[in-house]
């Protein structure tokens, strides 16, 4: 899926919104667990009743790497159920994957070229060898570790360097020397909202996943005002707060209407954003 | 594993060899294709020529995520045959894992506690909160990546900060606030010899897993010079020089030969470290 697309779909739904499959089984409804696929069941169920409200859906794979060969199973159960049920989904595989150049091969191959999987987050830490194999797929995306929304953030990521720039910065800029905004995203926590004007002074046009709205305390608001651009930029992730709503046989209407309350102040958002 | 077993496992074995298990389906000899899981069945013959040559086996997960759920199979399959079968084998699972915290604590919990693997690489990019996960199992160890063997390592981890310091001296650093030499280890790549003796003013009794000898191009002698400790403090890797040495059916004398040749340099290194 290239920018153009992207952006055609969340002006068509009004929204900006994707939705964290980070699914639990330890925090799934009790009925699903006699399923055969308790994972996969939950995921589909949230799926149907939420794709007209997003535009993408992330799966962190740490929940499904936990549960070994049966949660890869349900991991390419629910990217080929979206894939073949809701093909304008935008499908992110939350991986933070990076290594030498013949092992981030390996990764892109798996992601990209087995699993037709939209974008990767990568964390950018060894370098451009460890990214470049990710921008050799067409349509597929690079997504790149910038400001995260955790507290451990402060650690590295803001640690200024001899040229006066900021670590986040400073990758925001190098990296720009291997792919251009089509082809390569950052992650921006939303928890940082104040930042978001550095770094759009870095990355004006690029799209910019935003993990940190609900459970992690960010404001959309906020988040808007100083990270928003032209073609809106910002997918908003959501995970436990919509998907863990209820935990009662409700659940997947539940998490509609957690999703709903979102994509409403997306659409106020995205009018304020066409006004301008 | 404790730091003085791995110690003890070292003397005992006069080896610090890791034998990297990037194991590739494509890479292996066509004969173990018509086998039910021809990664295991490639592994364990490794395993059983070279866990005399060895004191531990690093499992890179690109590798096996590649074939998915299949792999992942492979994976546990090679984890538990080493484990029951060597149970003196340090056994690394190279993930380079790293996220928020509640997402770390799953990467942790099927690593550590559904695995009973003995370490987990891990990028320090998100800081404190998504490493900590990692430090709460006894006798586990959490390796972050400092110096990497790759050239993209220039771009990000030789970075002067605003202290005078680079990015890697400052994680290594840091971090020695979150845990100690008992659980926390380094990599610190071959191919940067020289700058051993950096790694070694912040890290001096810290144990350092060492990729990059081989097909990388690292010196073992450089790297001893530099980068030893009392301790020896160095697991030192090898992939790809070992395992695809050869690629008949006489593969695993092939890789014993070629890990034999390794070992007998570092029976000589450690003679040279026990007389200083």
């Amino acid at each position: 899926m290239n920018k153009q697309q992207l952006f055609n779909n969340i002006i068509r739904k009004q929204s900006f919104l994707c939705i964290g499959l980070d699914t639990d089984i330890k925090k799934i409804p009790q009925h699903l667990l006699t399923e055969e696929d308790p994972i996969f069941s939950f995921n589909k169920a949230i799926i149907d009743t939420t794709a007209d409200l997003c535009i993408a859906y992330k799966l962190n794979l740490a929940f499904y790497e936990c549960l070994r060969s049966k949660g890869w199973i349900a991991f390419e159960r629910t990217v080929n159920y979206i894939k073949e049920n809701y093909p304008d989904q935008f499908v992110i595989a939350d991986a933070k994957r990076g290594d030498i150049g013949n092992t981030s091969e390996m990764y892109a191959r798996t992601f990209f070229g087995e699993l037709d999987i939209d974008a990767v987050t990568i964390s950018p830490y060894m370098g451009e060898d460890s990214i470049k194999p990710f921008l050799s797929y067409p349509g597929k995306w690079a997504i790149l570790l910038a400001l995260t929304s955790n507290i451990g953030s402060r650690d590295f990521q803001m640690t200024k360097t001899a040229d006066g720039e900021r670590l986040f910065e400073k990758i925001l800029k190098k990296s720009q020397e291997w792919a251009n905004d089509e082809q390569m995203m950052y992650v921006a926590g939303a928890t940082q909202g104040n930042l978001f004007t550095n770094i759009r002074q870095y990355a004006p046009d690029h799209f910019l996943l935003v993990p940190g709205i609900g459970a992690q305390g960010g404001s959309l608001e906020e988040l808007c005002k100083y990270g928003m651009n032209k073609i809106c930029g910002l997918i908003v992730n959501s995970s436990r707060a919509i998907i863990y709503a209820d935990n009662s046989i409700g659940f997947s209407e539940a998490a509609r209407t957690a999703a709903g309350e979102i994509h409403q102040q997306m659409k106020e958002q995205l009018q304020t954003m066409i006004r301008k």
